[in-house]
């Protein structure tokens, strides 16, 4: 029979899960309440106005989806996607994939706008494929977590909408960390999670979209057998589960039956979107670029790389070059047994070449960028790696004390 | 700006949610940990093994889903529904229509046995069906939440064994309070949830399945784009993120990327099976059974009816006919308002007709059973019902007091 739970505390400097916040945690012990109870009905509609916020969306619909990110990225495609739809993804790292797969499964024709991992596209260049593609849909990530490297969205919305194509962006890694404009960048439909920015466990993910999505799904709503057999759809969402049509039946006025609502989640979603709209969205915002600028400047004042387009880099993640002779996951090891302290590795090409390093929600503290400065460069200098000692603290000392 | 979350205290005597157990309250108020920390993985790893035993099964895959419980059930159903495979689902009640909503958004043809909702099936009669009809996949429901019926499944699954056909059977509203035999029975792949009688918050699902579907399942299986495209298939599962087949890789040794793992619920699961282990399972399911017969003890007591057969009742769902000239729905509000207990209305044709009083998991105690029977008493007092005063307590207390 195993042993009562006993969970180590960790320093968590990883691009998700990240630290949930004490309130979060505290929420989380709270009693469970029915899923109708008013009190409860009362807890849903303010997780939903504050869901608002952080997107930078007065869209009618934003709720949350009973499932990790990425069932809402499922959500979202399956929703506008009949088979045969074109879909285009603008692909600078591993997360487009995911996207594409979820397309195909769903029998779109996906065409992938692919170039090297290093740096974004040029706008210009994606408004392009979409004039030679003609896409239904125009599926991409803001910030690649995989990668580090964050999109700029401003004019495809724009070009999206004047040209009757649906944008649907996948905003997991940067929201609540990074100014997001959803209606000023002519999103559609956008995406977040609640394992980073947002400091909740993860398990649940966080959907907007505009009045163009909601019509489509109010023309593809098909009431649930059990409930009654007058409101069939011609063209139904293949998914029961991950049906946006009755997610937002549900989370509406009409609240309808579907799931049971995950309560606990609920709780602590609503904590964790309370406590950065009480700290003030901009300042949460400084709060994330100042400690990226720390982490920044002590990776490169101890003689490392940065991987990727500086310009472009996510104050989010933060992608070191593995030294040369170094072996990452060892480096990786004794971080965590030695220190507590976690970072990641990557995926695909980049695996075993760079370390990521998130700076994310209440993980984005002054305290963890030191932690994580002092015992890489521990780990580092254990293992024999040619670095400079003693810099990178003093460089990020000087960003927190200058300021 | 929303205030601090503030959750007042319920008595839960719905069947589900429950109330969560105090160990797993304090569970999830644990720090989160990454999804590939070693402590984490034998954490999953033990959940994973505590999952097969009030399945009673030895099953290899047993784990969980990050999603309500129907997650599960369409991830079951849509491992093994090809467009055009035919499904037989015998119907005693509401969830049967559900697992048809998956199937025919899956395309497949489905065909229902149907009955009143007040019993359930001679198992004879589903292996007439099933000759028949010749599905490829039977599914139903073990106990029928919506009716407080529980169908027998010990000839069925022999049959279907013995015939090449998949058995599913949700076993969200028994598993942990009833015995289940899912190899005893002849069951391919069963699905549970956590907010019922595991006294888990809802936003997790359980599921158990044998060879036969793990074959299906590893012929379907495709890598996802992103980790790489060296293993497509021909006939990949629709869905990515319900795709058995990779959640089995990630909750076992290969460990490949998937979602990020739901940490806290998790932990919650973790305890929740631990303390009903612990407890014995045997013991589990005679606190309950014996809660069941003086909450029903209690209700005849008060001159109440009980609706549908007594033999085929679920321990866990006791469904109480409304009187006539009672307005249900006032006496659920005066029991959530003013005691602070809560009871469940139903669907469909049973709407208005009864309530549905839960007895499950940590809600399944001695003393909720006489609040709900006090306080019910007195809600249609109040509202001038005529009953017997004085007699249900008594009645109640007579099957507490005498064993």
């Amino acid at each position: 029979m195993p042993k009562e739970l006993n969970v180590p505390s960790r320093t968590l400097m990883t691009p998700g899960p990240v630290e949930a916040h004490p309130n979060v945690l505290k929420a989380m012990g709270s009693s469970i309440l029915g899923q109708f109870d008013p009190n409860f009905l009362e807890i849903m509609d303010e997780v939903k106005e504050m869901i608002k916020k952080p997107f930078g969306t007065k869209n009618e619909q934003a709720f949350a989806v009973d499932g990790t990110s990425r069932s809402a990225l499922e959500a979202a495609l399956i929703a506008l996607i009949d088979p045969g739809d074109k879909v285009l993804i603008p692909a600078f790292g591993r997360f487009a994939y995911l996207l594409g797969e979820i397309c195909e499964r769903a029998q779109a024709e996906v065409k992938f706008l692919e170039k090297d991992w290093e740096s974004t596209f040029d706008q210009n260049d994606i408004i392009e494929s979409i004039k030679d593609f003609q896409p239904k849909i125009v599926a991409m990530i803001h910030g690649e977590t995989a990668n580090g490297q964050m999109q700029a969205l401003d004019k495809i919305g724009a070009y999206c909408q004047r040209n009757h194509i649906f944008l649907m962006v996948d905003m997991v890694a940067t929201y609540g960390g990074v100014p997001i404009k959803v209606d000023d960048w002519g999103i559609d439909v956008a995406v977040a999670g609640t394992q980073k920015c947002v400091s909740v466990p993860s398990g649940m993910a966080l959907i907007t979209y505009n009045q163009r999505v909601k019509d489509v799904l109010d023309a593809r709503y098909q009431k649930e057998l059990g409930l009654g057999d007058d409101e069939r759809s011609d063209d139904p969402i293949v998914s029961n589960y991950l049906d946006l049509s009755q997610l937002q039946r549900y989370w509406g006025k009409e609240r309808i039956n579907h799931h049971t609502e995950a309560t606990s989640m609920v709780y602590a979603l609503h904590e964790g979107l309370r406590v950065i709209l009480n700290e003030g969205l901009n300042n949460v915002y400084v709060r994330h670029d100042k400690n990226n600028r720390a982490l920044v400047a002590g990776i490169y004042a101890m003689g490392l790389e940065i991987y990727g387009e500086p310009t472009s880099k996510m104050p989010t993640v933060t992608p070191v070059k593995i030294p040369a002779d170094i072996d990452g996951e060892k480096v990786r090891e004794l971080l965590l047994n030695q220190f507590g302290v976690e970072i990641a590795s990557s995926f695909g090409d980049l695996k075993g070449k760079i370390w990521r390093i998130g700076n994310m929600g209440y993980s984005s503290r002054h305290e963890n960028v030191l932690h994580v400065l002092a015992s890489l460069e521990g780990a580092l200098s254990y293992y024999g790696a040619n670095i400079n000692k003693g810099e990178a603290i003093k460089a990020a000392l000087d960003i927190y004390n200058k300021e």
